[in-house]
């Protein structure tokens, strides 16, 4: 375990029927509040009048913004800045996934920011440095997918759409001052969503898991609880989808797998991520699934090279899906757990494999590059245990498509 | 899992070598600090100079209180909160254990209160209802033990030495600004204690596993990995007790185990503890001990009570000490967990019976009378599942005879 320091002030309201108090929340804040949501916002119309009916019971008048894209655009935030600070808007609300999410966290800082709010920006090429904002709107973030934890962390991600560019925020500064987390909210989503949403859950355990300090048993059973917990949830949810309590634990889950709480003292790089954002930001394709067909791929590589990585995921399968131990090479039970693993998101109906996204297989090296360029170190490795250089970037990709 | 509110912004700064950052934290909060510890405090005392130095570098004038007892009395804290007027303070750190902490939360939170501090306290025989602090001096919690997660959560209890009541404070403006918690300083702590605090982990955990909302997956797995990497850990630091890395992890679960986060949606009471400071009123026993003695006789009793019980108790022996439930009846796995969990108690060296810690026979009559005058509900009822009677609780106290 490595020192590690640990704060978290965001006010969770959590539970069904608690987005009615938006209103109420929001007024603690100004009178005039943004509301943010997806551009494609349909599914959730008479969502968004409740929460209308909310503001205006509370006296607060209500600026909107229902353009976010998913994958949020920068052009987009760059807009929302503007007319945020034309309408002195007190108060930045989210209705929506990570990228409503993350859009809201840019834009309430970027109103406050006195260049354009790319300089805030993180692992961008033009830069050797990012210039963190200081100060923020205050936001209330209401997530309406069990994902990205981006409701109660520092963290926002966004693409440059001129650069093709996925680059991110992170910064205490962020935090939202309330996250308003209601279970039936999630139920608007497909459960296509659901299930690559739940996926991108569990890949911020792995990440955590496999990547951090690795002498933390503490954050290990940790862990190892939350995977085996998030799985049988999604199960649960994809056969009853009604079961508000099944998407209640499903949406504690994801948050508490990115907030900082459980990952602390690991420090942990999250390659798989690395890999993800190029794939979102070179085909627009969902994260969660970026990480469902990365994932078994970056297992395979890293488990074959060498005993320790094999013993891992070996402990991992074990623990978490019971697979016995008892006279067997850690390598076979490390590639049971894998094809287990595999299985498992196939079952909940995401892809696994760079050809089911309509990845083009000439592309490998060019998102090759991309990862070298945009997630890699100075020495152009990726961050992971052990580092992968790009030799072992492509060989991942290959076991991808 | 049900609705809830969650807020901690308590900062927390962890690792080995941390506390010598002491003075530059309280510097953050003005020029003279009182420094509160244990009356007995020699076996720390090469760490209290250090301390001082810390404060001397960062230029923070110090205030000693050095007179806190275990189970800490409101006569000590009246005091300090005198002096803490008297000398103008600006921020009140503790250094010790659950003891220390819970004192001073409630001595800077005293300083700025317009009556008694006992007012603050709620489940006192005197009042109907208690006014609870609005502001308080900044405080700067570093726990030389983990057990109680007191750094990181809002609560602090204390005894009344002329009523021999045990009560509390628990309103989120007593969070510390900051918890530096540095596991060497747990390796001042001789073998017995270290045992004993980590059984008070423990507690928290089953208390809200077994009290709890019986229908939140997420934390039961949590729960479960939590316990099982507490017993790990705790045999290891008494085969080594220099095993800085497992007492960094022993002290961040502990820290888990009551900061509210994991709780979370469980709203569990806490019947065990509510036993247990009336023992530590009565007979000042140290308060991981008493929940060693109440626990097994407590779930003996319980897991007796109906099928669904028995069937808790057998998965939590299932999850936490692989246990076979394959063709066996719930009673007889869970009568296994409750043997098992009382061996690792006597294992680490903690009793597990009245009669260990010299408390009468006799005086079980008036234990029970104390615990439904100060725990129980306007109905006579100790919450709990399900809530226990003055009956119940004389069958629990003879069962832990």
């Amino acid at each position: 375990m490595l020192n590690f320091e640990l704060y978290n002030p965001v006010k969770i309201v959590f539970g069904p029927g608690e987005s009615s108090k938006t209103g109420m929340y929001a007024a603690q804040y100004g009178k005039k509040a943004m509301l943010v949501t997806y551009e494609q916002h349909d599914f959730f119309n008479q969502l968004l009048e409740k929460l209308y009916k909310s503001f205006e019971d509370a006296g607060v008048e209500v600026v909107q913004f229902y353009k976010i894209k998913p994958n949020p655009r920068l052009s987009d935030i760059r807009q929302a800045v503007e007319i945020c600070r034309k309408e002195n808007v007190d108060v930045v609300v989210a209705l929506g996934g990570g990228s409503v999410m993350d859009s809201v966290k840019i834009i309430a800082a970027g109103a406050l920011y006195k260049d354009d709010v790319w300089k805030m920006f993180v692992s961008r090429h033009d830069v050797e440095v990012a210039v963190p904002p200081t100060e923020t709107l205050p936001t209330i973030l209401i997530p309406t997918k069990s994902a990205t934890s981006s409701e109660s962390n520092c963290i926002a991600v966004a693409t440059n759409d001129e650069t093709h560019e996925k680059a991110y925020v992170w910064t205490p500064v962020i935090f939202a001052k309330v996250a308003i987390m209601d279970p039936e909210l999630t139920a608007t989503l497909p459960p296509f969503q659901t299930a690559a949403g739940a996926v991108d859950a569990i890949s911020h355990v792995l990440e955590a898991y496999l990547n951090g300090d690795q002498n933390s048993p503490v954050q290990d059973r940790i862990n190892e609880g939350l995977i085996t917990a998030v799985m049988d949830l999604l199960k649960n949810i994809l056969k009853n989808p009604d079961d508000m309590q099944a998407r209640a634990s499903l949406q504690w889950a994801a948050t508490l797998t990115w907030n900082g709480y459980l990952q602390s003292g690991l420090n942990a790089p999250t390659p798989c991520h690395q890999i993800g954002h190029v794939l979102s930001a070179l085909y627009d394709i969902d994260h969660g699934v970026t990480l469902a067909v990365v994932m078994p791929a970056f297992f395979k590589y890293t488990a074959h090279l060498n005993d320790e990585r094999a013993a891992r995921f070996a402990e991992l399968g074990n623990r978490v899906f019971g697979i016995s131990r008892d006279g067997r090479k850690d390598i076979e039970v490390a590639e049971e757990f894998i094809n287990k693993f595999e299985g498992f998101i196939k079952e909940v109906g995401v892809p696994t494999k760079f050809s089911e996204v309509n990845i083009p297989k000439e592309d490998l090296d060019k998102i090759a590059d991309d990862v070298v360029r945009l997630g890699c170190n100075a020495q152009g490795e990726l961050p992971s245990i052990p580092p992968i250089k790009r030799d072992g970037l492509m060989q991942i990709l290959k076991l991808a498509y």
